[in-house]
């Protein structure tokens, strides 16, 4: 049963406990499990999840039994706990499901359950001037899946991370980013070279210095990972600048309510044109997840279009923007590194802004390429790695 | 000072009504307008949008300053309209502003100004399977771009659209798609082969039916539009179905709103995993906007993880989702059509759910293929379209 279970999502499921009890009540089964828990499972979502051949087709591991062919009201004519100490499920329609204790647990839904698995999710680690900055070998995440897996970790935890030693040919950044995924391409390609140009369609390509900002607010799913690879750094100045938004945003939380709230709740138009192109994007500064935490920073003031708030909430709005970038110029929250040729970037595009100072460009060359991925294939990359 | 605003985004900005009067207030300008509206403008609100080429950097029509390095409460010495008709203020601290009428006059925001920029927003138009389908031509979209602009318009506010005469070679698919943008890549490649495969990674890629689903619900953002373009269909049956995903939530909010609440309220989880993916996204059915419109359904029973509600949510969200699925079998809602050789569907992937009915791959062959553009790349191209 565990190798039936394993192949429909590619994990295993170790037993925790063990059943010892099935009590049939009317609309759902409740389990005893050895170490005390008891776990509630209606009948629906029993039949739903049947792990059996005929509900899920085995080669793509995807369902083909839709609930809504079943009775709303069927329930078992018998439950038991078998010989295997699997659930053991026999359908008043015929059909017979049984369930693996270890996945039975995983995706109990009583009240213990749930709060143990959302107090296992992932939390970002807030950093401020004093971040130890994680440093990561090229050589290593090329050829270790182990080393590919912590680095990913500490860019979904931490959001800012640097790798060292990748060869300064152009293009040798998409071998980095393809141990990930395939690259998001956008209108600015898939790899970007940031050079100054005569031409330029965004003030990245020129030599002003960039105030904190992240890439492609004008976009409804801003880039999840943005890199940054240098091949040449001749130039005086152009240092690189980072803040951890979610810091920034819990710090003015604390400091100043009145104006996370009015972050949160008023929306900015972002918009980037050029002859080719229009991208315009409404959304709030601060996103909040489900549970109020601070889930995402959309900023980039050169990117902005004029703001549309209402007359009462337009003072609200310039008092709490005036902080949040005020904010972003403090020193507490500041890092700022140079980066050498064969070192890059890779930080959460969604949560580290980053800046540059202005360089010279007549002082020397300075050419980097960058590229995106989203934060899903980041995630899908970290959950077949900790297979 | 037309030409000044035109170059900072690609827009002109027709003179609606002449500024007649400017009243300077404790924190804003008060002006008056032929047509006898009044709008306020903040004082940061303007000097925020000065267009001047100290302010905006001319080549990337992107903003240089930042409001946070001008006093707070920076006012005007003076202000007046000038022999142009423009708005002209000298501030305290010696920078002068103009602002265009036919600008300033877009981007008001008076309560009156603000509705009636609401009301011009575009309108998804609701759909049965009365649908009068809209149809295209490969050739004039190739070649016409106001033809190309009719048939985004529709792709746009009627989210589905069907389009003929497309070359049936394997490829072809991506010169049309490039009409509008580059492609959007996923774990399915650039274009990808609606086949049946002895090792399928998807029910897609099998000869099931397939139920009414949107793709990729497994991504946070799921793919804007969807391509379906068919080079190969002797099989029999496959024949493909659409729903208004859009229509169904509007009419189970009206016939069943303790229905329609849960799919808004309660997470479901979407999962798609192979030996080299891993995809997970939790995220309700149902997706409303700011102003409690709905503006996406995620759907695909196929890919489903088990429901994780609380005990008590539990019997809510199975009677809401069957009630959702049993509306996506009811007949008014549903246009079915065979696609031939040489036309391809294009539809909006967060609103119109497609399925397919089951094929016999015996009785011939059939191959259609397919790709993914966001809803930014749709609307980008639009407002370059319509400039």
């Amino acid at each position: 049963m565990n190798t039936a279970t394993a192949f429909a999502d590619f994990r295993s499921y170790p037993l925790i406990s063990a059943l010892t009890a099935v009590q049939a009540l009317a609309d759902r089964v409740q389990v005893q499990w050895a170490d005390g828990r008891s776990s509630p499972f209606h009948h629906q979502w029993l039949r739903d999840n049947c792990p059996c051949s005929h509900c899920v087709y085995s080669v793509t591991r995807e369902q083909v039994l839709e609930i809504v062919d079943v009775a709303e009201d069927l329930a078992p004519a018998s439950s038991r706990i078998d010989a295997q100490g699997c659930l053991s499920i026999d359908w008043q329609d015929g059909h017979l499901s049984r369930f693996d204790p270890g996945w039975l647990r995983a995706h109990a839904y009583d009240d213990e359950s749930r709060a143990e698995r959302r107090a296992r999710r992932p939390q970002s680690q807030l950093w401020d001037s004093r971040l130890q900055l994680p440093v990561f070998e090229y050589q290593a995440l090329m050829e270790d899946p182990q080393a590919l897996l912590q680095w990913l970790l500490a860019v979904r935890d931490i959001g800012l991370t640097q790798v060292r030693g990748v060869p300064t040919e152009p293009g040798s950044l998409a071998q980095v980013a393809k141990r990930i995924s395939f690259i998001r391409e956008s209108n600015f390609g898939v790899l970007f070279n940031v050079q100054s140009k005569a031409d330029a369609d965004s003030n990245a390509y020129t030599a002003f210095n960039l105030p904190l900002h992240t890439d492609l607010p004008t976009r409804e799913l801003q880039p999840g990972l943005q890199f940054l690879h240098c091949l040449v750094n001749d130039a005086e100045g152009g240092e690189s600048i980072f803040v951890d938004g979610f810091a920034i945003a819990d710090a003015l939380r604390r400091e100043d309510p009145e104006a996370f709230r009015a972050l949160c709740e008023i929306p900015v138009e972002f918009r980037n044109k050029d002859r080719h192109s229009d991208y315009r994007c409404l959304a709030p500064v601060i996103a909040l997840n489900a549970v109020g935490e601070v889930a995402e920073i959309r900023m980039a003031n050169f990117l902005r279009g004029p703001f549309e708030a209402s007359v009462d909430d337009m003072p609200r709005l310039y008092r709490a923007y005036r902080r949040f970038i005020a904010m972003t110029r403090e020193p507490r929250f500041r890092l700022t590194r140079r980066l050498n040729p064969g070192e890059l970037w890779c930080f959460d595009n969604r949560r580290t802004l980053h800046a540059r100072n202005a360089f010279d460009p007549a002082s020397g060359a300075r050419h980097f390429q960058g590229c995106y991925i989203d934060r899903d294939e980041l995630l899908s990359r970290i959950l077949v790695l900790q297979r």
